[in-house]
């Protein structure tokens, strides 16, 4: 029997060895038309060639280690962990245009990238969809739908405005959960979360909320002034109230990356959505009355809310002191021809 | 057992399908250009630029799902050899105490965790190394070293002083570079990139580093008070200069996140490191002297310094004004027993 299953692995080993030994001949033997282009064809060409090289090898090595990696999870049986039979997250992400917008949507698209089963819904606050995001969602081989919705000029912040004064997000929201609404399935398994692009996020916090049934909580880190917010929950294990100093009396004293919905709830209560005329700090709130009769309702997740998965950061303006200062002397611009 | 030689006759036979399978689809992608070349390079240029979007599309995929699996053959104690045929890639990363930094280092390690073959190197600026980043290093499944050093007193920014006075982070990094002399063979195909914890760093930056023989250069965004600064690029695809406002006769005027060092190069000149002594904005130029004699001796990545594929953002500081009241009453603070 040991001896079978020594021999077993030998012959696995002497096959990958084989398999890699292949691409490296394939690869050289590719090279030759590539040397030759080289002396014809122009500087761009010989890029994009090399490039596709590159891109090509990385592929086969790539597929090599998913070989053995695919090998060693099925040895701790993990194979249902990726099935497609658990929920599905829908993250929605409105997005406006900022100098940092895609960094932002980048280093966030890596984390939604490593969740099983994730559709990201981005709604870009424009009037037209954006060369720039569009390009991005494509790359990351996501699941998603890419949507926009532009804010109408009364609810945008005046110049000097703080940011806070005017609610964001509304229309974008919205405009995700109509699409929810439109194009998913009420009787699909799945879960609503709102995914800010500034935020960060734990991939702990994604697997906290996929198996909710209604509503579920849990704390959000560096908001309201505090190092975290979350819900004051009693010896049943029940939520009893809100430990913010910020308006703790609001009806669910809670940000927008502390909970998420069930999709057929969701799909129960075909008016639940944000509003324009809700006073500041009371969205999360204008939403929830939809899905929550009262607190002791509400799933209390992360640990009976002693951990914290997700942070509310905020990303620094960009300084382009020296780009005014270029345009004020008519220089050309540092980013001409270029997406930043 | 039954059970794991079965499986194990699976993957045999699943590797010798996909065996099969990755010869094939490289045979036909490797004619392609072949039959091409006859045809006008306008047509051809864009038929690889085509070609490179699949390419790129396929890789994402096949990242998200390694890393994924990579993730769960940790968890259950399965160390993987990562890609031991491509070059490693060593990414230094110095890191210290502030209320944002379990936010910062979780989503790079979203990105680190993408890239195949890479080693991070966390040093922080400690005493010791805290449980914090312990922690967050275990559960990355990364391959990794945890250092720490704790930068002098004299060194450290005085209170009010605006953060660039003092250099940051230099402790740190030669720490690192130590490190790599004493623990990594001189034989060894790799590359050394700096990664700030609060940069943001798209997956192809690290593909275009992968492979340099000497030292690679690209764009950075959102630095220097600029959209983009950049090397200057002449006909020949030479560095001639610097695309900056702010100082752009420093013999290397470029941002730490915009090179990366062969490890062979590295190794063989030993006294390459950072000094407390360089002045402001030299720190890339004292570490670069060492290794590049003369400017055309750079490569030139990111399309001929024309892609931006990574971003110097900067992340605020949070706002605790309420938690510093609640000392101020002698009330509890928000995140007594949990790590924020």
């Amino acid at each position: 029997m040991k001896n079978k299953k020594a021999l077993c692995y030998v012959a696995l080993l002497a096959l990958m060895v084989w398999c890699i030994k292949g691409f490296w001949s394939n690869n050289t033997v590719k090279v030759k038309p590539l040397e030759l282009d080289q002396s014809q064809q122009e500087f761009q060409q010989q890029v994009n060639r090399d490039d596709l090289l590159r891109k090509e090898h990385e592929i086969s090595t790539l597929k090599v280690e998913m070989a053995r990696l695919k090998m060693e999870s099925s040895k701790c049986g993990l194979e249902s962990k990726f099935s497609p039979e658990i929920p599905k997250i829908y993250a929605i992400t409105p997005t406006h245009y900022r100098a940092v917008q895609k960094a932002e949507l980048t280093r966030l698209s890596h984390t939604l990238m490593l969740v099983p089963n994730l559709h990201w819904v981005v709604v870009e606050d424009a009037e037209s969809k954006t060369d720039l995001v569009t390009k991005l969602l494509a790359k990351t081989g996501m699941s998603y739908s890419h949507l926009n919705a532009a804010t109408p000029k009364s609810w945008k912040p005046k110049a000097k405005e703080p940011r806070w004064v005017k609610p964001r997000g509304v229309l974008q929201r919205n405009t995700a959960l109509q699409w929810l609404r439109d194009n998913v399935s009420p009787n699909e398994d799945g879960v609503i979360y709102f995914v800010d692009d500034d935020n960060s996020y734990s991939l702990e916090v994604f697997e906290e909320m996929r198996y909710l049934k209604g509503v579920g909580v849990w704390p959000v880190g560096l908001v309201g002034g505090l190092m975290v917010e979350r819900p004051k929950i009693n010896a049943e294990g029940k939520v009893t109230g809100w430990l913010t100093v910020w308006s703790p009396n609001r009806p669910f004293a809670i940000d927008m990356a502390g909970f998420a919905i069930n999709l057929k709830l969701f799909h129960s209560k075909p008016n639940g959505k944000f509003s324009f005329e809700s006073e500041k700090g009371y969205q999360e709130s204008e939403l929830l009355k939809h899905f929550v009769g009262s607190l002791n309702e509400l799933e209390v997740k992360a640990d009976n809310c002693t951990k914290v998965f997700v942070w509310h950061t905020r990303t620094e303006q960009a300084n382009l002191a020296q780009e005014i200062k270029l345009r004020k002397e008519n220089k050309p611009r540092s980013d001409i021809g270029i997406e930043v």
